[in-house]
């Protein structure tokens, strides 16, 4: 039988990613595809060009109701602060929950409520709330019935971290964390002047310095995984490309380590995550090594003269970033392979 | 004495180029720099990025009675439909214009209304107004006190068969127009999904086909340098860069004709044109070319198999498209060396 | 079963794809990946970042005998001028070939040596070659031993027009050919400056304007489906992206037709094929609607003020334009469901 | 009487913008343009599509006995390792040169040889050479005979920080900075794959991470502009733009320190410059805000939870990264007004 998937919030970006790798996963039946902001039906084509002739889908106004009579799961890809109702609503219906927004993620609802400027509305499910990182909180996953799907520029600091952070041999609690992301970062509905094409093209430019709401998710996980206080000074950048996010993370040393000994403990801690691609010695991640996929390309390197580490991580952030990785978590929670449906390669060039 | 200029229009992309020309040219002062969207003062930079720390520049809420006071001549780089109105005032207080907009480039006013689809306010006026391309009525500008300054697409595809027309070997009265354009050309303010930056990345499509307005423009102006009826088939296509247009335009030819007759034809055509650059034979002209410039480079090419002549142009739509040929036109205006504040190369790579 | 598969020229850009859609099409067992160039094996992942940790392909030095013995079709991704020889070697050896090259596309012998410039050696081949494209040789095809793969403008061109030619109206034997590709076109191995970041960055141009090999190739089979001698003027252009073309073509009609006709005639024409998706009346297809797949979207327009129809179709050059075609006559030539490992979903934004 | 100048070099990238530049600075006759790699004489244009027709200017096969005779400055655009011979010899023949290579920027003959791994022939030159950065050795390039142009990341790098340096409330002497560059940085001739465009579309990566040539270079003059010894670590990234270069440099801080004091600090630093824009508070700069230019848009931020100062700017590369930076020390070697020929507004969008 397959698992009975809802999506809400079908013609966003991260929507129309769900459903490009949804409607060909073969343990998943895609039966309904809403959004918010309006009572009309739309065909998805109207919204996703690359999304013609397959099925003829349609993109329905949100009832709540009716998904929690059809479906076992369903996806939230809508924004912050209003995923938190839909989803209280939704678990009271028994449904199980994948919420993409910022809304679970945060343990801390002061925290939440001081970053994102709103107040949290079902702070009971925190607790509850799975943080939806495979590769930090898999057996977790296997039986949440909320997924807080990780912010993509956490994905990938985190994933470029964490082998790191497992060794203990940071200097002082402080990381510097440069990354780099594509626009459809900043999704579909915002068509404002930042992101008009004239602008943005040939254009590079960071944005949101220190104030960027995806750093105290960041330290949150990275205090986790390290077992201390981290801090991380967050610079993220707008990259004149469509889709990818690239991480540059800073972290001084305390002790002496080979460059093949780090390298050798990112193999050893990646070596059965099936989507992270430790790359060989040297060898720098790049956007195109993941464009369109679920994997993320990681390394470390290390100067010497300093005894800085620097550990690189490339996703889509569309896909490993929000989408696929919020698949990997179905897969998790239905039992099904880990895997399914997911082991698209990349494209490239 | 300097030309004392008003620009009304400056927060768009065409006003910022207006101005990025105008700061530097020997013989202008840039006396007012008007807007109509809004009655606050707005420092330039805030809307044009590259004109940071050139004399703080600041944008007024317009003001015709404070413009007919202080300068010899105004630039419109306002929306079609509105610089009618906006012009016919100007005039009556013997200010001299320059209007960047279509308002006064057709001269059947039936043609107008039935393409822009909106009413002519100041019909009268059409008759008095010279369609502002140098190479074609350099004469008429001299004299001129409202000049209509042509649309971009119309000022690639007229340059690029002007010489072919004059030559009286058409086939027939139908030529192809191919045209693409940089996203610049949909102007600053239009943010929509349409120029959102992921949307346009990566991709490319022709628009507005058999409909767009430029269409009667280049026919009007073909068909007077032609000395008969043409009609063309024009299809804009949208460009992922952000500046530039090239024109690739077909003519079946009745006559037998060299490739080396008709590539001097050009040469001859143009070889007193400052701005219009005729490459080596066989060299195709690109958009590196002429980026930032008032140039204008051409080429002819003929099949010989088909007798089909394929004439090229590259222009900056911005540029030689816009702020630049009108500046060109000021300087005819103005008994000022046509080249003077325009000899600026293009910028490559 | 499945079919044994051998690759020569993997590591090129059309060999890259090829792995890409064939390491999961069902039915299929890749063999042996082979090239020309060196006597050393390489790890595919060297060359194609997105295919790293898929089954660890290795490339190998091409060895004829071995392909002949392992496998049931080699797929040629080789240069016009060398497949020809190894076609021959391997169709004498009873493997089935499909020709990714030019050699073998034209019927003519002295027409393919005077654009090509180069001797052909298998000229008792050209009539046993099917040309390879489904939509127009689909029941020949299924018997070939040696078909040989289109050329990527001959199936946009081909694939625009094909509706309107069988409809036996046009005005004159006479079309004009508008293309536009992105750069991978030009392959992996040929890092010219043409091709250089810098150059082709904001740049746009013609090329091989009245010149390019594909002319006669689109000329052959379009005459063939006219039922009358076609000649075209096909002038391609270098659109700064990396994949994709975008055809738009120009085509006088004798008698009057409606707009509604001439979509509805499209329709007729496509409603039984899985990979052309002829759009909505009206609507523009564009490169983000096919990037990454096998789809070619198509639609046709109507200028009634000039008797002109304007037909336009996108494709992936790589993939439509190449590997997934390719693949598409491998499914026949097995006797395969023709969408088999095909309906992978483009990829947008 | 102007200043004859000769450029060797003048095909490369850099070179065409010094030509750009040059060919309208008011006091400046272009006397000679020159190359290494042939013995043709060349037409400018061929290898720079925008200087056509200014001047019909050509390149010569390199002459050092006539650049000695007719010039009095010789720009030197070439590879390093090259021009430390050719700066010897036109030294010897009493002529001014101004180095854009790497030769002699770094005052310590071991360093050089070790990160370039090349003997250096002329470390007797190293005390004499200044480096060109006018705003830290302004007196000093008003006398030097040989000037060696800063590196295209130190200048971003030393523009960035300098205000902050001069405090003196540097935590420690370790600092992170990641920049980010367009690929024009590689230059025109070395067009391999790695700079195909295919590769670079839609791609970001690091490169030569712990291991760029410019890290020496960067400490310093960043360790003598801080009074104390300072260690980088330094990451540049290849940013898919054909111009410019964003760093963001990170520095943790000793003392509590305000926004608005660190702000005012730049601000003050940089009053006098003519060429260093310090943005308003919490503006952002980005690449658009100088290309073309000479300008340098800098700005600092601080995170207070972390005590970590930001430090942000924007070159464009090729010009106050190379070439025009070069033209402001000539300006100053030859007494002219500083801003002379480089008060060229960037060009946005």
């Amino acid at each position: 039988m397959p698992v009975k998937v809802g999506i809400v919030g079908a013609t966003g970006y991260t929507g129309g990613e769900l459903v490009r790798f949804l409607m060909h996963h073969p343990e998943v039946e895609l039966v309904h595809l809403m959004r918010l902001t309006s009572e009309e039906e739309l065909p998805l084509e109207q919204v996703h060009p690359n999304l013609r002739q397959f099925g003829e889908l349609k993109c329905m106004p949100m009832d709540e109701i009716k998904l929690a009579k059809d479906v076992d799961v369903a996806f939230l890809a809508v924004p912050h602060g209003v995923a938190m109702s839909i989803a209280a609503k939704l678990l009271d219906m028994d449904l199980r929950v994948i919420d993409l927004s910022a809304d679970f993620r945060l343990k801390d609802v002061a925290t939440f409520e001081s970053w994102y400027r709103t107040r949290h509305n079902a702070p009971h499910l925190l607790e509850e709330a799975v943080y939806g990182l495979p590769e930090v909180y898999r057996d977790r996953i296997r039986d949440a019935k909320l997924v807080a799907n990780p912010g993509c520029y956490p994905v990938s600091a985190i994933l470029a971290l964490l082998p790191l952070l497992r060794l203990k041999i940071l200097h002082s609690e402080h990381i510097v964390i440069d990354s780099k992301s594509g626009v459809s970062g900043a999704g579909r509905s915002k068509t404002t002047i930042d992101y008009h094409y004239p602008e943005v093209f040939g254009d590079f430019k960071p944005y949101g310095i220190a104030t960027h709401r995806h750093t105290p998710e960041i330290e949150q996980e990275l205090s986790y995984i390290a077992g201390r206080n981290i801090r991380v000074t967050f610079t993220p950048h707008l990259l004149p490309v469509s889709r990818g996010i690239l991480t540059t993370a800073y972290v001084l040393l305390e002790e002496d380590i080979s460059a093949s000994e780090l390298h050798e403990a990112y193999k050893q801690a990646y070596k059965n995550e099936p989507f992270v691609r430790v790359l060989p010695i040297g060898v720098e991640p790049r956007l195109k090594g993941v464009i369109g996929s679920n994997f993320c390309d990681v390394n470390i390197f290390i100067d010497e003269r300093t005894k800085c580490a620097i550990a690189v991580s490339a996703i889509d952030n569309l896909a490993k970033g929000a989408a696929s990785n919020a698949i990997q978590n179905m897969n998790l929670m239905f039992g099904l392979d880990e895997k399914c449906g997911l082991m698209i390669p990349p494209i490239s060039p």
